[in-house]
C-alpha cells in the first residue's frame, strides 16, 4: 500500500520539550508503526541536557507510554523505533557546541530535517549553529513551530534570520490544522466535485463560520498568554489558514506553489479592519467567572499569575469580508474563544436560503443547506439537508437531516491520523504543500496588526463574558445584526 | 400524527380483477391499518358476479392473505375493514343495472369516488351507467387506470367519453409510478434543497438516464402484449411522467395546477423522434432465447400463444432532447426492456465532469458526480461523490462513495407505503397533484405516435437481443456515439 519515505535525519531541537513529548514522539511512533517511515533514517533527538542515547530512549518510551493514550505500545514496533533514536545534547546558544551534530549526521546519506520544536526565540541561534556546521543547504529543511512572532515586525525579524541561511524552499512552517485529515478532505470535497465547486461561491452560498471554540482557560500560563491573546493565539494562524483553504480559488496544480498562490490571494484579499470598521466587526471578550459544566472557574482576571488591570482578550469575533469576484458580499464569521462551553472546532458553510418555499403548508421556513467541517473533537464533514419523511402524512412533511460526508467507516483503515504524522511525513517527503509561506504568515500578521492599532485607538476594555458561555452578548449581536445567528444557537 | 381522510364511499369497479386483489384492496388494508380512512367511509365492491356482502368479505380476505405477504393480517384491522366492505353485483353493461348501486351510495353522506379497475373498453359504458343514475356530479371522482387508450386518436375517444359526463377536476388518471415514496422524495430533494435546484440545469448536469428494467417476459400475455409492445406499455406512461417530474421547472405551488402545467410543458418541449432522427436516436429490440440467471428462457416469438411473425419491440432506448432553456443539450436517454438481467428501475442525473483534474498523480480521471434515484426493487436515492480515502498515502487518494439519502433508517416509520396506498389517499383526499392531466396523456401519446409511425415507415424489424441481455448492441452505442455509457457498465 504505502511506501517509505525518504531516508532523513530528523534533528528534533526541544526533543525533551511539551510539544516533542505531546505530539511529535508519539507521531513518529505512528509513522514507524505504519512502516512510513525509511529503514535506516534517524530521529536525533536534541536537548540541553547531557544524556546518552540509551537514557534518551528510555525518555522517549516514557512519553510514548503517557501520550499514546489509544492502544499499546507494541514492542516489535518500539524495538524499531528506538534503534533509530539517536541523542545529542547541545547548549544551543553556544555556536561551537554544534560540532557534536555536525559528527552525527550525515548529510550525504540521509536528508537533514531540523525540526524547530523550541521557543521561537530559540530560532534565531540554531540557524546561526546549523550555518556554522553547513547544514543549512540542501537537502536540509528546517521545520518552524509556530509562533512566528508576535506581530508583522518580529515575524518578519525571524523570517529574516532564516531567510539568512535557508532558501524559502528548504523552511516549512507548520500549521497543524493544516494536517488534519477533515481540512484535506476539505480539498477533495471542493475540488473532486462538481456539485461542491460549481457552488462555491456567492451566488449560492450566504455567509461561513469558523469557530474554534476551547474549554480551558489559560492553564496556569497566564502570564505568557497575556502577552498574547486570543486573537495572536488563534486567528492569525489556524483561523486564518482555515480561512485561506475554504476561500482559496481552485489552485492549478495540487502542488505548494499553486495551493499557497492560492492561500496568499486569500489574505492579500481580506478587508481591513481599521478604526471605520472595527466597532462594527469585531468583538473582544474577556472571560470572568462562571460555571465550565458543573465546575465553578475563576474569572481571567482572577487566574493564578494574573496582575494588575489587563485588556487582553480571551475571545474574539470577527466579521471578516473577503474583497474578490467569488466572495463578495458573503461574509465570513470568526470567534474564538477560551472558557466556551465545549471544545469544538469547525467550519459552517451556509447556503443560500431558498428563494420560494413551495412546501409552506407543512413548513414555514426551510432551513438552508449547510455542509459542515468539523476539526474538533471529532473530525467530520456533514451536510444538513431537507429530505421528505417517508410515509402518508398529509400533503409532503419534510424534515432536516444530517448526511454524514466523511464516510471513515466505509474505509478500511478506520484510525484517523494526527496532524503531526501527515506533516511530519510531508517534511520528510519535501513536500511543502501542507505548510505556510513566509508571504502568508507575513500577510496574516499585517491584517492581525490592523485590528490590534485599531483596537488601542478604540480604547475600551474586553466585554466579558461568563466562564461556561459563548462569549460576550456583543457576539450574538455581530450575527443578529446581519439578521444571521451561529450555529451553536440554531 | 395523522387524521383520517375524508368520508367516501370507493366503488370499485372491478373488485375481483387482478389489479384490485394484488393492489388495491392491500392498499386499502394498509389503509385501515394507519387509521387513514374515515370511520364512516366505505368502500363498495363491482363486479359481475352476484354474491352477498359476506361472500365479497370473503374473498377479500383471501387476497389479503395472498397478497399482504410481509406482515400478519391484523385481526383487529380486519374486523373494522371489513365492516366497511360492501359489494355490488351489476353487468356493467346494462345501464338499468346501475340502479343497484344507485341504492347503495349516498353522495350527500360520502364523496362518491368510483375507481375504474377494469379494462379501458369498459370506462365508456361505465361513465354512461354512472351519468345514468346521477353519480357524475362533484363531489364524485372517477379514478382512471391505465392503458388510457393504444394511441392519440383512441385516448382521445376515452377522455371525450369521460369528460362528456365529468369535469377533468373530477378525473384521477392514475400513474402508479407518481405514488412512489422515492418520486415524492425527489420534489422535496429538487425544490427544498438549494444546492440542488441551484443545479439543475444544463450548466452542471451532463446527461441523464432513465432505466426501466424487467426480468420477466411476457408471462403468458402474449396477444396482448403484442398489440402494445415495450413503448406503449411502459415509456408513454411511467418513463415519461418520471422525466417530465425530473425535467419540469420548478412549479410555482405544490398543488396539482402548478405542477402538471410544469410536467405538460416538458411533453410539449420533447423533441419530436422522426424519419430524419429515428435512426440515430432510437433502439428497437425484441428478446430472442437465452438465460434468466440459471434458468433458460425461450425467446418472444417461442412465447406460448406467439403467433406469425412480430415486429413489436419488447425493448425500447431513447435519446430524448427536451427544446427548452433549462435542457439544452442534456440528452435523457431512455430505455425500457423485458428480459433483462435484473429488474432495476432508475433514473441517474450524471453531472458535468470537472473541468480540470488536480489530483491526476492518484486518479487520471475524476468521475463525475451522480444522483440516482431508484424506484425498484429498493426504493432510495444515493448520491455518488468522490472524498478523500483517510490516511497516510502519498499524495491525495481519492475513492469514489455512494451517500444514501433517503434516510428511512433515520425516520421512525420504516415502512415505505405502496404507491397505491398513497394515491387512494390523495384521491380519497381530493388532490390532484399525483395524477395525470388530460392534455399531458394526450401529448405523451402524440409524440409516441410520432415514434411509432417513424418506426413503421423505416421498414426495420427489432433488433435481436439475447434474453438476460440489457438490450442490442445498439442501445450501447446509442450511448456510445455520444462518448457514454449506461449506468450499468460503468
Amino acid at each position: 500500500m504505502t511506501t517509505a519515505a525518504e531516508c532523513c535525519d530528523l534533528i528534533l531541537f526541544g526533543s525533551l520539550g511539551d510539544l516533542a513529548r505531546r505530539k511529535l514522539l508519539p507521531a513518529l511512533y505512528q509513522l514507524e508503526k505504519a512502516e512510513l517511515l525509511h529503514a535506516e533514517s534517524r530521529i536525533i533527538g536534541v536537548a540541553r541536557d547531557a544524556m546518552s542515547a540509551e537514557d534518551f530512549r528510555e525518555r522517549v518510551q516514557q512519553s510514548l507510554k503517557e501520550f499514546v493514550t489509544k492502544e499499546q505500545i507494541d514492542n516489535e514496533v518500539w524495538q524499531r523505533f528506538a534503534k533509530k533514536l539517536h541523542y545529542c545534547g547541545l547548549d544551543l546558544a553556544d555556536l561551537e557546541a554544534y560540532d557534536d551534530l555536525a559528527q552525527l549526521v550525515t548529510p550525504n546519506q540521509r536528508a537533514p530535517i531540523c525540526y524547530f520544536a523550541t521557543p521561537p526565540s530559540l530560532f534565531p541561534v540554531i540557524c546561526d549553529g546549523l550555518a556554522s556546521i553547513k547544514l543549512n543547504q540542501a537537502p536540509t529543511r528546517v521545520v518552524l513551530e509556530k509562533p512566528l512572532g508576535h506581530d508583522l515586525a518580529s515575524c518578519c525579524k525571524i523570517n529574516q534570520h532564516v531567510a539568512r541561511y535557508f532558501d524559502e524552499s528548504q523552511v516549512y512552517r507548520i500549521d497543524h490544522y493544516l494536517g488534519k485529515e477533515t481540512v484535506l478532505n476539505l480539498l477533495a470535497l471542493r475540488f473532486a466535485n462538481s456539485i461542491f465547486s460549481d457552488q462555491w461561491n456567492h451566488n449560492t452560498i450566504d455567509h461561513i463560520q469558523i469557530t474554534a471554540a476551547e474549554q480551558v482557560g489559560v492553564e496556569g500560563r497566564w502570564g505568557y498568554y497575556d502577552d498574547a491573546g486570543q486573537l495572536r493565539d488563534m486567528v492569525q494562524n489556524h483561523l486564518l489558514q482555515v480561512l485561506s483553504l475554504i476561500a482559496m480559488e481552485p489552485p492549478t496544480r495540487l502542488d505548494a506553489e499553486s495551493i499557497r498562490e492560492e492561500k496568499l490571494k486569500v489574505l492579500k484579499s481580506l478587508r481591513p479592519i481599521t478604526q471605520a470598521n472595527v466597532n462594527e466587526d469585531t468583538v473582544r471578550g474577556q472571560y470572568a467567572a462562571g460555571f465550565v459544566g458543573e465546575n465553578r472557574v475563576p474569572g481571567y482576571m482572577e487566574e493564578e499569575g494574573a496582575v494588575g488591570k489587563s485588556s487582553t482578550e480571551t475571545f474574539v469575533g470577527l466579521k471578516v469580508h473577503i474583497d474578490n469576484w467569488r466572495w463578495s458580499g458573503v461574509p465570513f464569521y470568526l470567534r474564538t474563544g477560551k472558557r466556551m462551553p465545549q471544545k469544538r472546532t469547525e467550519v459552517v458553510i451556509t447556503f443560500k436560503p431558498q428563494p420560494h418555499n413551495i412546501f409552506h403548508e407543512t413548513l414555514n421556513q426551510l432551513p438552508p443547506n449547510r455542509l459542515i467541517i468539523r476539526l474538533q473533537p471529532d473530525e467530520g464533514v456533514e451536510i444538513q439537508m431537507m429530505n421528505k419523511v417517508p410515509g402518508l402524512g398529509k400533503r409532503m412533511q419534510l424534515k432536516p437531516t444530517t448526511l454524514d460526508l466523511s464516510f471513515y467507516e466505509t474505509f478500511e483503515n478506520k484510525r484517523i491520523a494526527d496532524a503531526y504524522e501527515r506533516l511530519l511525513l510531508e517534511a520528510i517527503e519535501g513536500n511543502q504543500y501542507l505548510f505556510v509561506h513566509r508571504e502568508e504568515v507575513e500577510h496574516a500578521w499585517r491584517w492581525i496588526d490592523g485590528i490590534r492599532s485599531a483596537w488601542t485607538q478604540l480604547e475600551k476594555a474586553p466585554k466579558p463574558y461568563a466562564a461556561g458561555t459563548w462569549g460576550p452578548v456583543a457576539s450574538v449581536t455581530l450575527m443578529a445584526q446581519d439578521g444571521r445567528e451561529w450555529d451553536d444557537e440554531s
